[in-house]
This record gives structure tokens, C-alpha cells and sequence, in this order.
């Protein structure tokens, strides 16, 4: 399936943390490195959702819902970040069903975009 | 310019608030009214951002930013949320400079997504 996009904000570094890089690039360069079959992986400036750094987005096309996540962390969240893109990935829809979803989606979505060529109310 | 997609969550309600029918079913039955040309408005059960209720997204195809907006009150901020839909239809890239944007869509951004069609970092 996949044609799946994840957008990262480079910037993003929480409260009071200085490392270098910062944990938004690390993020994008340590899911870049895990090279997903279908996956692109981008990095941009800012997602607007600086305080739930670090953040990402998780897209595919005009058929799936969009996410938008916060509160991620590089070192501890990579993991269920991955296995999250992945699941994503094998549907048609976006929609994971709640129980497949890694905690660290279920708990820290920000919002959804429904998909652009969703039928309209 | 145009082809602009408006979403907004027609579940949404403050708290406390139990009016019938709900503000985000009102808000969209609102911009909908508006008959803004070149944009099509589309409710939504939920965009996942109920803390921040009312909430809308406004997007544009795959070269456009899209916006998500919150704690949006379909009496008070109708004139502007419907200005800053013509300001965004007017741009190529969905990027209004920050002193065209009304008030409500300066200050209560939840977060933005780059065009699909953004270069890669």
C-alpha cells in the first residue's frame, strides 16, 4: 500500500533542552534512517505546534486521513513512531483500527484532517 | 485562484455549552451560507482537536499549507474566519502575509501542514 508522506518539524525541541541537533532533527533523520519501503520522509522549519514539540505529521495522499502528532520524543518514542507509520501504511483509508495504534498515537494526536476526497455533509 | 477545501467538526461545543444545534454545525452551516466562490465547505464528525473546539481546517490541493484553527465561536469570529478563507483562496501557496490574516487565524492556529508538493529537506 504505503505512498505515505511524514513531515517533521526540525525545530521542535521541548522545555529547557539545548541539545544539538535538535530532538526534531534527530527524529527526522532517525526515521529517515529506518527507510520505510513507500515512506518519504521530509523535515520543515515549523509545523505551528511549537508547544507539543516535537511534532510530525503522517499523510498519504488524497484518500487518507492526516494526523498530526506531539509531544515526541527521539530517543523514547521511536519504536511505536515507526510500527505506527507502518500500520498506516497498509491501509487504504488511514484509519488504523484504535487497538493496533501504538499509545504514543492514541494519546498524542493533535488533530486529524479528514481525507480530501471524503464525501461531503 | 481558489479551489480552497473548508472542514469544520460539526460535533463541536464548548463546555457547558448545550445549544442545539451545536456551534460547529452552526459555524458550518454559516461559511457554507457565505457561498464564498471557489470553496467548498465539508463537516466533519471530528477532527480529534475537542479540547480546542470549534475547530476547521482550511486547505487548498497538493501545493498549498494547510491551516487548523481552534476555539473558534461562530458569532463572534464569522466576519473574519470568512475573510481569512478569501485571503487564503487569493494566494498560490496558501501563505497570507501575517498582517492579512484576521486576528482569530493569527492566534489560534493549532498547527499547519505543508504542501504535498513542498521540496524535501
Amino acid at each position: 500500500m504505503s505512498n505515505v508522506t511524514v513531515t517533521i518539524c526540525t525545530t521542535c525541541r521541548r522545555m529547557g533542552d539545548d541539545t544539538s541537533p535538535r530532538p526534531g532533527t534527530r527524529l527526522r533523520d532517525a526515521v529517515a534512517g529506518a527507510g520505510i519501503e513507500g515512506v518519504t520522509v521530509r523535515g520543515v522549519e515549523c509545523l505551528s505546534a511549537c508547544s507539543r514539540s516535537c511534532s510530525m505529521v503522517l499523510s498519504g495522499g488524497p484518500d487518507r486521513w492526516s494526523y498530526i502528532y506531539g509531544d515526541l520524543d527521539p530517543a523514547t518514542h521511536l519504536d511505536d513512531i515507526l510500527a505506527g507509520i507502518r500500520a498506516y501504511g497498509e491501509t487504504a483509508d488511514g484509519l488504523v483500527p484504535w487497538r493496533a495504534r501504538p499509545v504514543v498515537f492514541r494519546k498524542q494526536s493533535i488533530a486529524r484532517i479528514p481525507p480530501q476526497n471524503d464525501p461531503q455533509e
